[in-house]
């Protein structure tokens, strides 16, 4: 593959997973977000047979790398990221919060360097020997009563971190942007809310609905609700058609 | 408990979950990101058994809400955002992209709305009625050739994006506050929409605008139609109110 000959800039390492169905969740994560180089570091055997001839597991699973250690792992990366709760452990490293680990890792893949985001096993995670090979660690801020993740759940939460800001670093992920979810339709312009309250209107007296005194109040009301809706043109369409359906009905009867 | 006397400002929904490990993911992803209001809604009986007796299953499954329909999940929340994969649709509501949809929520959480974040079936997601029920869809921005996450995955990348974000709004200094004018009138409930709903495809068919064809067709475009529009509470009760009248007089009318 053309892609392998180019160094990965960001790796993930799964240190000693043992549930195969983590392994998989951990490599659907990757392939959600787009990434495509994983190491696995001296998995379980069974276990880890088990998740690569899963029915549907991907050809990151059978292209992944497997070591002996943490350390073999990650020999050929510049910055190397322990992941974990921290709650019960002072850490020695600095500590970086998710939401800023795109700011801290950009400067290092745009100047050439190789990353690695490395997960522990689940139930004990990163021992103190792995975490000496980590520059930083990263903290998923979590709730205090439950701060322990799943580990196919922290791998997806990380990479979705990741794959927002280090492909578009450009892009500010503060803005909202409302253009980018569908080009907005056109908003009904006033004449057709004008002919609509008018209809509507008639349809108001026709049911006795609106009495004379509030006939002034009621068009009012329903020319500034028609406002704030926002019909498109094709919204302005179609309730003018059912309420000159309705007008239509409602004459026929005779009084 | 004194916080069930609070209604939820965020409440998740799992609409027809299959698999009981997906169930706990979801419910652990909850507590992970101090979310606690959960409703599954029709779930398989089994699997929901299965999913609240296996072990170390938490307080938040013992104490989800369980519903016939995504319409009574969803009665009194003001603002019902529904997630998947849009690769093989054309959304009909407007599409947040998830790192946006914080600055989405917030205001309405703000002035006191309630707010879902509706989850479908692993297999095929949200179905077309499902979808009706929505304000908002959010997408997870994921890549192209995986776009479609796994369900208990889905829940931890989006509640580890609210989490992040709206618990602490002060924080968010940069975005526009589009309510900062004055405070906005709270959106009415679904509820109000359904019943409003209701009532407008009997005066459909009472007026004869809605041939037999077209009832299941239009029942749909209505629903949705209604939801773009933010009625406030206000608003859903005045035009409920103008379209009971309209149904008195036609229904008055002899054949």
């Amino acid at each position: 593959l053309p892609e392998e000959s180019q160094p990965a800039p960001l790796q993930i390492v799964l240190v000693s997973p043992r549930n195969p169905l983590n392994i998989g969740a951990a490599a659907r994560a990757m392939a959600n977000f787009g990434f495509t180089h994983l190491t696995v570091v001296a998995p379980y055997a069974p276990h880890w047979q088990e998740a690569r001839s899963a029915v549907g597991a991907s050809d990151l699973l059978q292209n992944a790398k497997v070591t002996e250690s943490l350390a073999g792992a990650v020999a050929d990366c510049t910055l190397v990221v322990g992941t974990g709760t921290l709650t019960h452990r002072k850490p020695e490293q600095p500590v970086v919060a998710l939401p800023d680990l795109p700011s801290r890792l950009s400067p290092e893949i745009e100047r050439g360097g190789r990353v690695a985001l490395v997960f522990g096993p689940e139930k004990h995670g990163l021992t103190r020997e792995d975490l000496s090979c980590c520059h930083l660690l990263v903290e998923i801020p979590t709730h205090p009563r439950q701060p322990s993740m799943n580990l196919g759940q922290a791998v997806a939460v990380c990479l979705y971190q990741l794959a927002a800001r280090l492909t578009a670093p450009a892009r500010d992920n503060t803005q909202p942007h409302p253009s980018s979810s569908r080009p907005a339709a056109l908003t009904a312009p006033s004449a057709d809310l004008d002919l609509l309250s008018g209809v509507i209107e008639k349809v108001m007296l026709a049911a006795r609905y609106s009495p004379t005194s509030m006939q002034g109040a009621n068009r009012h009301d329903l020319r500034l609700f028609l406002r704030r809706l926002a019909l498109t043109r094709r919204d302005a369409r179609r309730v003018l058609g059912f309420f000159r359906r309705v007008l239509h009905r409602l004459e026929r009867r005779p009084e």
